[in-house]
């Protein structure tokens, strides 16, 4: 998505050619109206929104972000507000509400029909980050007894307002859901055929307080288009789209990148958010990261007497540090990624052990020889010096992939998020001991 | 998706109870029955893959990793390979043939149908990571001047073997892509209405050779269900379902975190790939980096008399060079990421510049700050030592975030991936910077 060219419309609206800039903008699609309506001034927005039709306006305002939503509840009248309102997909709804200001709420909520308003406020109850509040209200419920001719002139009188037809629910009398069939299933039947015979009935659900990392992996692994919502009596409550599903998982991909890094996660774009939300975002780690190596700091003390006397041996802090740290972070992402896809699980512990300690020592040993092979070059006469430093380097190797392979499984293991254990916090960790290794084998084979 | 239990499942097929074991597998989800069968023993997997009902088959077979796929090929008759071969979607066949070895492709290909035979061989030869090797060639493809009720005849009477039945694509006579319907509109539209009046004509679409990683791009922003694929002559050649966009936008997050881990990307699973791989994918990197840590070091030896006179100096390095590397790879993993998700564009440099610079002056004087404090209450009447270290460590998280910020947007301005710009190889370059920072305030301000 290069920033698009909005020349011609742009000069419809300055020409104030509303004719024009209505048909162009009735043939694009609605996320490129929204797109659109971003990147103009935000006191021009609410006159081209209105010149849109009915049915792309809710789609266009959807697609909006909440400050724009805003200017344009702002300047339309509480008869428009209610038509955009009633139009709006409920978990849509949700999601503007829950960023408006309060009274912007309550103008909304007071133009909303009272089933709108009972739905939206059931919805807003439901936990950040479950099931529940990335679902939907909007979907096709089906009775088992129904033909598929009945099914179809079901789905011909309700299904222009749901997220989906292509799936449909097949619930009883109690809401309870028996099935689900597919509109292709429905088509490549005859009319007369009720829908439990062609109904599939062992149905893949979630519960409104599931995680929703969880509900989006289930869309990955299984290709569903949408999947069915129940509460704790079975009964159905709504349903999540794909493309619901597709947005959490690029908001969690998101959230593992920041954590990994050391930030504090945030779901806001990185040009709108300001340069203190930012600072703030990232100075908590920063600072329990800058005390941790600080400690560290303080185990070299111990050794200052054998840098006062072999100077050179500090030349190669850098290195040995910066390899174990990243030796240990191509461990630690690696697992973190693999239990982020499923594909590692706690039970998985022991392989990995076992893997990160071979791979270990194939790696450890590589760049060991390469660097004994550069000191005994460039420092001739130094060998003790040269297998201290390749000697150092192997185990700290060793040591920071096994920390690096462990430490995610056992964050995971007591419920905390294993994206935390990633490169800076086992980069100092690793720091401490490859330090004290060194210096250790340093005071054994050079006698200081 | 935790480990499943198969105890049931399991004890029917050592208790060779076929009938049980197929009448419980014809309940579940094929790609349920997929994991199954990549849990039970290989020599099993022929006998049971056998009682599956030919509709579930193939799409089981399809949901396979490729080992499985070539034990149940040389598990199988010529006739039986035929028949799931024609059943398989064109883009899962590819996938499986550029897996296999060369003679089971040769028996699978004697087995298809010359129009089959013809369609894999040119699907083959797309390039790989374009929008031809990820598309399939099951669509439903429409006339304009079809009637909505021959619309549905066609769809009733081709639709069983699609990927998709509800986008539906509306070509000419020379299979020039000229509009999309979708099911839903058909469901709408009354049986006599023309196709044309009421398909979509402005149809966002790919061409084979376009990037996948676009193309997933295209998903997520317009939450389509499906995508038309053109060849250059904008001639309707294939189409890419949400399902497969959603297996590339993994992948491509899983190889970013990879390549920012200094790890050469594999698709491979993690406990599937052997320890020699797994080595190899990380040894080049760790040597290029350590080599350059060492250059680093090397820089030190500047500044080997400082560091005789004061040895404390020397404890400070691990705070200075991590927090360096933490702050540089916050700004580089942020600026990653958005470009990676399209929300910073090459265009966004100056602005990216302004706020890094910004954010890296408030949580440089933070940590600056606290490190000063802590330093004069730990080592009174030091205060010029507390001054330098303080001093430097501003200069390095200034220099690390600007640094940070900028890499990426260089890497990208010169076609290479961003994610390389992350933290291991900021961190190796801000260690540089901050240690000729650090010693070169320590001797002006200390006179050594």
């Amino acid at each position: 998505m290069e920033h698009k060219d909005y020349t011609i419309l742009l000069s419809y609206l300055e020409g104030r050619q509303f004719r024009a800039l209505k048909e162009a903008l009735d043939q694009m699609n609605e996320v490129d109206v929204a797109d659109f309506l971003e990147a103009i001034p935000h006191d021009r927005v609410a006159v081209v929104f209105r010149t849109l039709t009915k049915e792309t306006a809710a789609e266009v305002f959807a697609n909006l972000e909440v400050e724009l939503q805003q200017a344009i509840i702002d300047a339309i009248t509480d008869r428009e507000l209610a038509g955009i309102i009633e139009d709006l997909s409920v978990d849509d709804a949700v999601d503007m509400l829950e960023e408006l200001p309060a009274n912007v709420v309550k103008r909304v909520m007071q133009n909303a029909s009272s089933d709108t308003r009972n739905l939206i406020n059931q919805f807003l109850k439901y936990p950040e980050n479950s099931a529940g509040s990335i679902m939907t209200a909007e979907f096709v419920d089906l009775r088992r007894t129904m033909t598929v001719k009945q099914a179809f002139d079901h789905i011909r009188a309700t299904g222009v307002d749901k997220e989906t037809v292509y799936t449909c629910y097949v619930i009883d009398s109690n809401r309870k859901l028996e099935g689900v069939v597919t509109v292709k299933d429905l088509l490549m039947a005859p009319y007369e055929t009720r829908v439990e015979e062609i109904m599939e009935d062992s149905v893949i659900s979630a519960v409104t307080t599931d995680d929703r990392e969880e509900v989006a992996a289930l869309f990955s692994h299984y290709s569903f288009l949408s999947l069915p919502v129940v509460d704790h009596e079975n009964r159905l409550v709504g349903i999540v789209t794909v493309d619901d599903a597709v947005e959490v998982m690029e908001q969690e991909a998101t959230e593992d990148f920041q954590k990994m890094a050391a930030i504090a996660p945030s779901e806001k774009p990185y040009l709108k958010t300001g340069v203190f939300t930012l600072a703030k975002n990232r100075i908590v780690w920063l600072l329990v990261l800058m005390v941790s190596a600080m400690i560290t700091g303080t185990v070299l003390q111990r050794y200052e007497a054998a840098f006062a006397v072999l100077p050179l041996l500090v030349t190669f802090i850098p290195m040995l540090t910066d390899t174990g740290g990243n030796a240990g972070s191509q461990s630690s992402t690696l697992i973190i990624r693999g239990m982020a896809t499923s594909e590692i699980q706690l039970s998985d512990l022991p392989r990995v052990v076992w893997k990160e300690l071979r791979v270990s020592l194939v790696v450890g040993a590589v760049l060991s020889v390469v660097n004994y092979i550069r000191l005994i070059v460039m420092y001739p006469g130094n060998n003790m010096l040269a297998l201290t430093v390749a000697l150092a380097l192997y185990v700290t190797v060793v040591i920071a992939k096994t920390v690096g392979g462990v430490l995610p499984m056992m964050a995971k293991l007591v419920h905390a998020d294993p994206a935390i254990m990633a490169a800076p916090l086992i980069t100092t960790i690793v720091d401490a001991f490859s330090l004290v290794i060194y210096f250790n084998i340093a005071q054994t084979l050079l006698g200081l």
